[in-house]
């Protein structure tokens, strides 16, 4: 099998050890005659795998107790409305640290229930950096303080672990199990599935149960984290070949070495292709200042904007796929997710020193 | 290969066909050295397959052309919430008929966003009937006009189609392209895939365009179908595998026939399974009125309910799935969906005949 090199931002790569498994068993899924894809989602099979898939995230992650874990459908994006619809909890405002792009539609969308106050922002640079901490203004009396842990489009990502006095709520959408999270100074972290954690068709969400039950009247039942959890987020029907992929995902993460193992790789493959960055003379360049670099998307221009799509085509019949950069920013992006091996990324660099010797 | 009878009511059975298609391309999906599970939606391979199975749609249905094609997320029962939030247009109330559990949760979530008028029910009479046209007492000032057209817990089905002078929306959860429907009566159509259409993760939204562009503010954009339209249903990443399934699903239907043909099979199946019924002599009781009987849900009760245990015990060991009816009302329950065969039913209807002879 020929096997491309798939540095899409999403839907990306699975662990060939899951795509065997799932191809195995795709006719006869845990001995029921059906095929995964056929299985009801009340039947005990699928609420078993529903259950395993829970206990490997929580211990993955090390999730507390009294967090909720659920698998919803909707995406992270459908998320910056739940949000909002769920936490804001009788108060009026939340408070939004907007790091770039997708930072950007999760204020917009939470407009529409909140006075959305931007406690930070790095627009004004052009979105290289989180803002200095020094230089949020928060609310104490804001129901939330929403961050984006990682910028897909913008490839910047938080240092630390920001601190407020209200709940904190983690867009983890790029980097939810690539590196390691402190749950516990959460609210609420989530993630749609198809980066680090499965195929599309899931969103991970993880959320003190303290912050439940005080949703909009406009909330529907659906989007209902309360009701959710109470239905083990099987309210209606979910999406269940995503979850027993998703399921397959988190059992391999944990043979892998788990979170902290995947980190330290996912750490390396983004090193090394800074590197290749950084040591091509200005030929390559990503603005992002070094502390605020994201691990988990490389976003880069040519400095000679012209040879981008030449680039991009000699990519493409290389067998490099998704590396073209979002329609917003343009560019080049390298998306390293788990299931991007280190050969790829050194193949990827290669060629992009090949590129430079041919083209510089 | 020793495949279970699936008789669930969604998820359920695909065709053979279709799982020896997904599986033999598992690993390399149109030449694109990546599994279906990984390519980008925004890929021109996957915008490709969108297409296609849109157009697909179209020509099953003979959609008009005035009409937007939708693949969404969230099963039906997000769209009981969808359908209020993009279609009230200005408009205060909105008629529904009530003829089952799951039109009953239509209107209970419709009642968040308007003043639900309910124009006919038969709850009174248990659910046995679709009520009679002479007693609905429709608003000519309602929004539009709800009705399920195939109640899949309580086995009811409306014999034709409803006749409106306000937009006509149909719940064809458990229907859609198992028999034929006139899309132009409708302003609206919405069914999820995990029935007749393919596997479970995408709903498949037709909507008269007319009827857009006037949703209420509080409508999260992913929830919105003008902008899902004009994105052409990927405003955020789609559930993709369940959607690429769903396009292998609709190319079979085609190959095997069309909406029609489909439709001349699955009510020979319903038929044999009511005779089964009938003949029983007691025994076995289906209670709706023979004019309203679902063709897609057979749900039955064993006149003695101290057998049902062992009935569907039983059945289990016999290799039949998924028959034990929804927790609403007990009993039996076969859903006779489109990859449901003809020998699997008469499989049934022999056990039932077994079963009554050992047990009556």
């Amino acid at each position: 099998m020929d096997r491309s090199h798939n540095f899409s931002a999403g839907p990306s790569a699975l662990p060939m050890e899951v795509l065997r498994e799932a191809h195995a068993e795709f006719f006869d899924f845990a001995g029921s005659g059906m095929s995964a894809l056929e299985i009801s989602h009340r039947s005990d099979a699928f609420v078993e795998l529903a259950h395993q898939a829970e206990q490997d995230l929580r211990a993955l992650l090390k999730v507390p107790a009294h967090y909720k874990v659920l698998f919803l459908q909707g995406g992270a994006s459908l998320q910056f409305s739940q949000v909002p619809m769920n936490l804001l909890r009788g108060r009026k405002s939340a408070d939004y640290l907007h790091t770039g792009l997708w930072s950007g539609k999760a204020i917009a969308a939470a407009r529409r229930y909140a006075a959305v106050r931007v406690a930070g922002s790095s627009e004004a640079a052009g979105f290289d950096r989180v803002p200095a901490v020094a230089d949020w203004r928060l609310d104490p009396d804001a129901a939330y303080l929403h961050y984006t842990e990682n910028e897909t489009v913008h490839g910047v990502q938080f240092p630390a672990t920001p601190t407020a006095s209200v709940p904190l709520v983690c867009d983890a959408c790029s980097s939810l199990l690539s590196k390691p999270i402190d749950v516990a100074k959460h609210g609420l972290v989530y993630a749609a599935a198809q980066k680090n954690i499965g195929p599309a068709g899931v969103t991970v969400v993880i959320v003190d149960e303290a912050l439940l039950d005080r949703a909009l009247e406009i909330t529907p039942d659906i989007l209902n984290y309360a009701q959710q959890a109470r239905a083990d987020s099987m309210l209606n029907t979910p999406a269940t070949f995503s979850w027993y992929l998703t399921g397959l995902t988190l059992k391999w993460l944990r043979r892998a070495g788990g979170v902290a193992h995947v980190h330290r790789a996912n750490a390396a493959k983004a090193a090394l292709l800074y590197r290749a960055i950084d040591e091509s003379g200005g030929f390559y360049v990503n603005r992002v200042q070094a502390a605020y670099r994201s691990i988990n998307n490389v976003p880069f221009v040519l400095a000679d904007a012209a040879r981008e799509e030449r680039f991009l085509h000699l990519a493409e019949r290389a067998g490099f796929r998704g590396l073209k950069g979002h329609a917003a920013v343009g560019g080049i992006r390298a998306s390293l997710y788990n299931a991007i091996g280190l050969p790829a990324v050194e193949a990827l660099a290669d060629f992009m020193r090949d590129f430079q010797r041919a083209h510089g």
